[in-house]
């Protein structure tokens, strides 16, 4: 293995000891923006690869499992969701998943670092394409400042972030479960990238502690996602609906609707099977 | 990175592009076998390491995923599994799991290299104990050849084999659906390492059409395993009884015996998840 044909995705912090690598066909872009070290790549066996601070956030050939989790999972546990807000999500995917909801109509976004969107503009328009819908409407800035000054607007808030070192750590704190609680309309809806309890479940079931103290009811959802450390991610799914059984989701599609709105992983029984968690990590999360 | 240090899964023909690397403390054992080179590590962060041909087998993090699941999934499909047979499985896990279940009264296992067998006693202690329970009899050799010599015999047949290139080549033919089936009691139900609808939905989805010619009930099960390719590994389940729900178990337990047998990763409810796809998986393997 000659390592400079290789990116390898190195954390001795998130995960140490274990490695996953991508063949590199050329690097398309490589900067330094305000926030973080952007790379993205052309990998021989996945596609169009986007890297933050060395680590990778999507890959063409598998991204599409984490967009649609991290947006159908809490959309259709909202009986009606009509406003949401992505908090993060630079690379247009989420929006893209987001505006296929028949319910939703606006989509309010906001991404710190508009090197991301602008790259993925031009590296990653399959992502990118979410940008194009006429239900959204992009801010860059701050998530928390945004959330601030929205209070009692949104049905569902779903947050797109990088992992919790680096510029995305606050939103793993107690202070943003507040922020989102009071940015929702009644019974609404959070949802989070919340890591893979098989690499660190203290640090999942803390967050999902800070969660608890402001909604009434929480989960864990997940997300198989090959080329993400662990092949799989989860989220954290809050409602302030105490009726909200995450599970068995309010809205339901066929297959036909499934196949029309161009969803590859996302179904009414994936959605139901997404909360069934192994032995050890029901009992590490919730015991 | 320092290549000495770490062991990387290249592997050209079964995922091409992509590598997973563990970093290592040191090498317990090295030799090549009659039937393959076996390597067992002490990684820094999974445990101890089972490497054949160059692809990791199995490691002490997160084998328990894996062992319950191509146990627990076809034992708990049939209604009264007695006699069992494993193919392959030399690192004991199988066997372990095998034992536990409560119907289980006779173990047959066969695997072709007793070497294996024999390092895994001295290193994998924690699989390998899989071998000292008195249900089982363990048989060195050919697998195909006794399954030609038991006909008619066994309530449930389990094949924990390698990837589908080196020794284990044969057993995703139709000629191992076939002589399974031959082997089988009336109403049996078989299991086989099914590798990952993610690498190669092509290759599974011939090797479930083999299946389905001899099986009048067939399915595709899932197990996330971390240290595995794609996180994730699938298994060919089927059964010779027309009435088998797959993802509705004939046996049952509660969370009490889930955890008086040790189960770490397999529930009930995890068996009912386990065969639920993604939608492009589902398409390419079923429609």
């Amino acid at each position: 293995m000659n390592p400079a044909e290789w990116f390898s995705e190195i954390s001795d912090e998130l995960w140490p000891g274990q490695c996953f690598s991508l063949k590199v066909k050329s690097v398309l872009h490589e900067e330094r923006s305000k926030y973080q070290d952007i790379k993205i790549v052309q990998s021989e066996s996945h596609g169009v690869v986007l890297i933050l601070d060395g680590i990778i956030q999507c890959t063409e050939r598998d991204e599409f499992a984490y967009q649609e989790q991290i947006s159908f999972l809490p959309l259709c546990c909202h009986p009606n969701p009509q406003k949401v807000l992505i908090v993060g999500g630079g690379d247009g995917g989420v929006a893209r998943e987001v505006a296929k909801h028949p319910s939703v109509t606006e989509v309010h976004q906001v991404e710190i670092d508009e090197r991301v969107v602008e790259l993925s503009k031009q590296y990653l328009p399959f992502m990118a394409c979410g940008f194009d819908s006429p239900k959204l409407r992009l801010t860059i800035g701050d998530g928390f400042e945004y959330m601030k000054q929205h209070e009692g607007v949104f049905d569902v808030i779903i947050t797109d972030s990088s992992d919790p070192i680096g510029p995305a750590e606050s939103l793993f704190r107690e202070s943003y479960f507040e922020l989102a609680k009071r940015a929702l309309r009644p019974n609404g809806v959070i949802c989070s990238q919340g890591g893979s309890f098989w690499l660190d479940p203290a640090h999942v079931r803390s967050t999902l502690d800070y969660c608890r103290k402001h909604f009434p009811r929480v989960a864990y959802g997940l997300a198989a996602v090959p080329s993400y450390p662990t092949g799989q991610i989860g989220f954290f799914i809050a409602s302030l609906n105490p009726e909200t059984k995450f599970a068995e989701p309010c809205r339901t599609f066929d297959e036909k609707e499934i196949d029309r709105l161009g969803l590859r992983y996302y179904t009414t029984d994936v959605h139901r099977a997404a909360f069934t968690l192994p032995r050890f990590a029901a009992k590490a999360l919730y015991e």
